[in-house]
């Protein structure tokens, strides 16, 4: 059954020996993805190439879809214009998109130049769809049926092009102008009489969505209703290409690592981290530290302002890191709990006002029993154990300072995205980093007003 | 083509009008998904069961399976028996363990004593597998073809058998023993001539996952190979169910919640946040709240034994929030990016020397750009633009710190990850705020330390 993979390791040995026929017997059971992932790490530009060219040309297209940017370049680069040609009318139009989105201008242009011109224009169609649209990821190659067909007519086209096309479990059925009015699924044509009429048998109430739907959109249709595929319409309602269930988890493998990076302040990238330079990973994660790090200023700012106070009763100081602590975590609670619900569509704009009360009840909560918390463990652990002396007021201004923080802190997490959200930004920015330096700011400012009011300094 | 849906408030006029008929013809027409979603929202409990006997049997076991759990407790405990029957006939094995798994004990016995006793077996065997595995998500509904048969007396099974299965999409073929040895898709039974015999056209190296695989695991090989189903098989490699692409989207749905949870100090749950009560929430939010604010004691004590030299240089405590804040965002950049790489199987613990060597380049270059920035700020904002008088000296102090605590906080936040997966714990708790605790007691302890240095107190 299941065979064992090779390492790169024992392919090397494999190609400086010239087991030639051996190398390919192997490379004809192995899975695509497999194939990829050896290309991808270990092997020498000549054993490269040499791998490569002993692959069939179907399996070599697909080997060559799942390759890291830079190794297509550099196979583009090596290619043949024959065998470049050949690669090419293999690939599926929308892998052949992806690619050229990844390639330098002079790859481009080539491989522009060694399509042929019915599918340069497909291309250029497709590149023209604004980044993360519907239109940018799906695929024209789909099997389109007409109403008055029979099921016996529609089996023997999809027979026909099936080799072509990106799934034959879904097909669609389009008017004379194109409109989508219909689909039909395998298991329905299987199941349906030979001469049924098309027409008769199709579901006619599809669900589509247009070129400029975003993908996030996209991808959340996909994880509500289990389509395989998902018809894309123009503004007429015509069918211009559709989107596969495999295409849609890479999108939302890639939109959810966008996700983690936006919320831990990293500029987002699409290299996995160990093909990623250390130059690069710098650039990624400065910007926002340099930022976070100015608008510290405002935090110094208060500090110095209460110097005096501080002064006169320095245990307060002790206490300024486990109340920026806690309120930053109790704000990141709230914002990302936010964030997901925005991303995922479970929580709308509509719903601000119940997630508003239900962060406010949630913060009373949180804030008492952090309070009640804080108490105990001044008096037990500071006081008992660590014989701190802390006295009972400033025991209170902590607590109480405590509650306060918490309490805003969560309705500032659940806010900012929500509001993010409402004027156009990603509220993914509005986690962690950003709700925190806000948190830290104001928790200081609670902190020094009430220990001025109750200690009086 | 597409039709509108309809508000829950028009669904209540139609009920409350009695236009049954109406509603049916429109409820006919609609997505199982997006009848759930109404029904999920905004019905009296009789209008809901209203809708819900308007619908035809195989719909309504379709609409069940996508309910909320308490909608779907409601229902099994107001169905007469012949309700519960028609709807668990309907439904696929493996959503009615799912249902089972979130239902109180009675009404567990009361779906189990429903069902007929052949199911009841298997769904017994199938809730025995540990939860997140492959086994707990895997159907034993597929399709099972003999190598010996032709094409056309495969087709004939399938359009037999086909209403029952998870997807006809990809048949797999066992031997006498129930042994996997090879799988068909639709595609390829489409392609081949109909007398040709399976044996000779199947795919006979299959990928396959054994029961007690983890779910995330599956989830990365669907990734990975674009996979529709995956065949699970037992320890003599025996196929006993399989995985299909729609519940993997699910699953890889849940993970990712857990992980976002996780990665903010917040207990995972897999209620929708607008679902939660507010006590629920609390009750996920407060542990790590607690456990991380009692941790701070540290910090305190840190702070406390550096008293007398934060009172001679009253400035040093002004720079702590901006000091713990860089540290805190530097680790948890490091941190994350670590922890998606391993859950995303592109970093492996082999690779641990790799990751620190490329976070130490990281980490110096970030460290010292900070360290420049921070001189640079506090020469322009704080001392020219604020006028605080920060002498050379002090800065100094601030920006070695500066360096030596981001570059602590980048090896941290790389390690613990890597040392969690090791122990087998989950690197998504040493996220952010784990990560910050510990990043804020070393940024303080190497800020006195250089200041007991620098300035000599």
């Amino acid at each position: 059954m299941e065979q064992e993979l090779m390492t790169a390791e024992e392919i090397r040995q494999l190609i400086e020996e010239k087991r030639f026929s051996e190398l390919k017997a192997y490379l004809m059971e192995t899975n695509p993805a497999d194939i990829a992932e050896v290309l991808n790490d270990e092997l020498s530009k000549e054993q490269y190439m040499m791998l490569y060219r002993l692959l069939p040309k179907e399996l070599a297209a697909e080997v060559f879809v799942d390759l890291d940017t830079d190794r297509q370049e550099m196979l583009i680069r090596a290619f043949s214009d024959a065998e470049l040609k050949a690669v090419l009318d293999e690939m599926y139009l929308d892998d052949t998109v992806d690619i050229i989105e990844e390639m330098p201008a002079t790859v481009v242009r080539r491989i522009l130049e060694t399509c042929d011109s019915r599918d340069r224009k497909i291309i250029n169609t497709l590149l023209k769809y604004p980044k993360d649209s519907a239109g940018s990821i799906m695929t024209p190659e789909y099997i389109c049926l007409k109403a008055d067909w029979t099921v016996e007519e529609s089996f023997e086209l999809i027979r026909r092009v099936a080799i072509d096309k990106e799934t034959i479990y879904t097909c669609y059925v389009t008017d004379k102008k194109r409109v989508l009015i219909g689909l039909v699924t395998a298991k329905m044509l299987l199941l349906a009489d030979r001469d049924a009429i098309i027409g008769d048998i199709m579901e006619d109430n599809v669900i589509a969505v247009p070129t400029a739907e975003d993908q996030e959109i996209v991808a959340q249709m996909f994880d509500k209703y289990d389509f395989l595929a998902l018809p894309v319409v123009d503004g007429e309602n015509r069918l211009v290409g559709i989107i596969t269930v495999d295409d849609v988890i890479d999108v939302m493998h890639d939109e959810i690592e966008e996700d983690f990076a936006k919320m831990n302040a990293i500029v987002a990238s699409e290299k996995p981290y160990l093909k990623t330079t250390v130059f690069e990973l710098w650039k990624n994660r400065m910007p926002w530290l340099l930022l976070l790090m100015f608008t510290a200023t405002f935090t110094g700012m208060i500090i110095s302002s209460f110097e005096s106070a501080l002064a006169a009763q320095a245990v307060l100081t002790a206490f300024i890191p486990m109340l920026m602590g806690t309120g930053g975590n109790s704000g990141s609670q709230s914002s990302v709990t936010i964030i997901r619900g925005l991303s995922v569509g479970e929580v709308e704009f509509s719903d601000w006002l119940t997630v508003v009360w239900k962060e406010i009840r949630v913060a009373v909560l949180c804030g008492v029993t952090l309070a009640v918390g804080t108490f105990i463990k001044i008096m037990l652990v500071d006081n008992l154990i660590l014989q701190s002396g802390i006295t009972p007021l400033v025991a209170v201004v902590v607590c109480l300072t405590m509650c306060v923080t918490v309490f805003c802190a969560k309705i500032i997490g659940c806010v900012l995205p929500i509001l993010a959200k409402k004027v156009g930004f990603d509220p993914a920015v509005m986690a962690s980093p950003f709700i925190t330096t806000i948190v830290d700011a104001v928790s200081l400012i609670v902190y020094f007003q009430i220990a001025s009011m109750v200690l009086g300094i």
